[in-house]
């Protein structure tokens, strides 16, 4: 999905949230335990109790590899079950890879190249640390997304990211300014906090056009209305992420019911922040 | 496996050569694609055949996960077939993981227990972008190891790792003096490449204790001599891999005797560096 299907999709759904489906085994409604596949059965569930609300999709992929290969199984059903709605829903990896060139170009397959892994997911997240060779072999898949972590969302982002050069210039603003040399707003977006909003002013400076996956509204703290105020731009530009504050809304028989009642309640909220940005027009 | 044990394994094997499993299903010898598990055969016959050599086995995930659950197949049936060799070896899982705390939590599932994921690696490598909180459940396992990268094998590993502060100070350089605060050279190690090592002996001011999975040797260029020289500590401190100069010596029929025979030559140089540091007396 390019960017202008995307900007499309966000416009027809009136949302930019993304579902974060972060499935612990040892959080699902207990009643689901007895089916076959209780994650899948989960995630089947929230999908489509959530749809209509979301634009994305994004699986946590630590929240399989725990459960090994049962894990891989029920993530592969889930990205299967999400074909069913293509050109509906943008897909996102959330699994953080990067390595050596060779290496990296393998985590790519892994993620895009259905013939060989059975994977096509939209995008993947990127870990920057390794530089060039670590990113670029994921986008040299056309029509394919790295979503590359700039300003992330937990407290240990200051441990690194933060770290400034004579001239004041923060390791994450080194990766902005370097990375988006080595593609464009058409195949990279960026990782970027809810928690740190106050900084996404001078983030929009440095890349005023890319895509920004967003996560920390909800569970963890951020403003959605901060997030809009200073990183909206003309084609909206944002994917703003919610996991547990939606799919474990309710862990009983309603499960489904609360999680989009919350989808919904985000939905209603960005839908408000799209119009006053005269996007819908 | 502890430090301890293994310094142990080193000197009884005379050798601190770990055998990096990037068994690309494109590369291995075609007489082995008539085999049920092409990859697990590959591996089998390159442990068999290296066993005496090698203190560790590095399987690189993304040369698995790209080829999907088959993969995560032969993956699996690999490090089963580790397990009869425990004692005999230090195993790590080559993934590069790091996320959010309660994420990197079901990333350390992954790779070291058993019981959820089926895998019980003795370290794994952390990236360490998003700080404390994204490596300390990794260290949460009594007896395991977290490798962080600190200072990278690869072209890119310019980019980020060596931005610099008012001081001089690069990032890698603050990631070694901030991580070894989170736990300690029991276990914690640092990915240091060989294509980088005049740049040991600063690294050895920081963290004159810790162990250094060092790749680079071989195909990518790096000295053992120079490795050995600016790495070695007390305890030997350094796990130096070669994954295709080894396991890819040969594409022919007698790829194992090969493997067996670029293996050995490197534990002999490493003999002689062990000896002449007056570690094996």
């Amino acid at each position: 999905m390019d960017r202008k299907q995307l900007f499309k999709l966000i416009r027809q759904k009136r949302s930019f949230l993304c579902v974060g489906l972060d499935s612990d085994l040892s959080k699902i409604p207990s009643h689901l335990l007895q089916e076959d596949d209780p994650v899948f059965a989960f995630n089947q569930r929230i999908i489509d109790a959530t749809i209509d609300f979301a634009v994305a999709y994004k699986p946590n992929f630590a929240f399989y590899e725990s459960r090994g290969l049962a894990g891989l199984e029920s993530l592969r059903k889930t990205m299967d079950y999400l074909e069913n709605f293509k050109d509906q829903v943008f897909t996102i990896a959330d699994a953080k890879r990067g390595d050596i060139g060779n290496t990296s170009a393998q985590y790519a397959k892994a993620v895009f190249d259905k013939n060989t892994s059975g994977y096509s997911f939209d995008a993947v997240t990127v870990a920057p640390y390794m530089g060039e060779d670590s990113v670029k072999p994921f986008l040299d898949f056309s029509g394919k997304w790295a979503i590359i972590l700039a300003l992330t969302s937990n407290k240990g982002s200051d441990d690194f990211q933060l770290f400034s050069d004579a001239g004041g210039k923060r390791l994450f603003e080194r990766v902005l300014e370097r990375t988006q040399a080595w593609g464009s707003p058409d195949n990279i977006m960026y990782v970027v906090g809810a928690t740190k909003a106050e900084m996404l002013g001078d983030i929009r400076k440095i890349i005023p056009d890319h895509f920004l996956l967003v996560p920390g509204v909800g569970a963890q703290g951020g403003s959605m209305q901060e997030v809009a105020k200073y990183g909206m731009n003309e084609n909206c530009g944002l994917l703003v992420n919610a996991s547990r504050s939606i799919i474990f809304a309710s862990n009983g028989t309603d499960f489904d019911e609360k999680a989009k009642a919350e989808a919904a309640c985000m939905q209603h909220e960005m839908e408000i922040l799209l119009s006053n940005a005269g996007l819908l027009a």
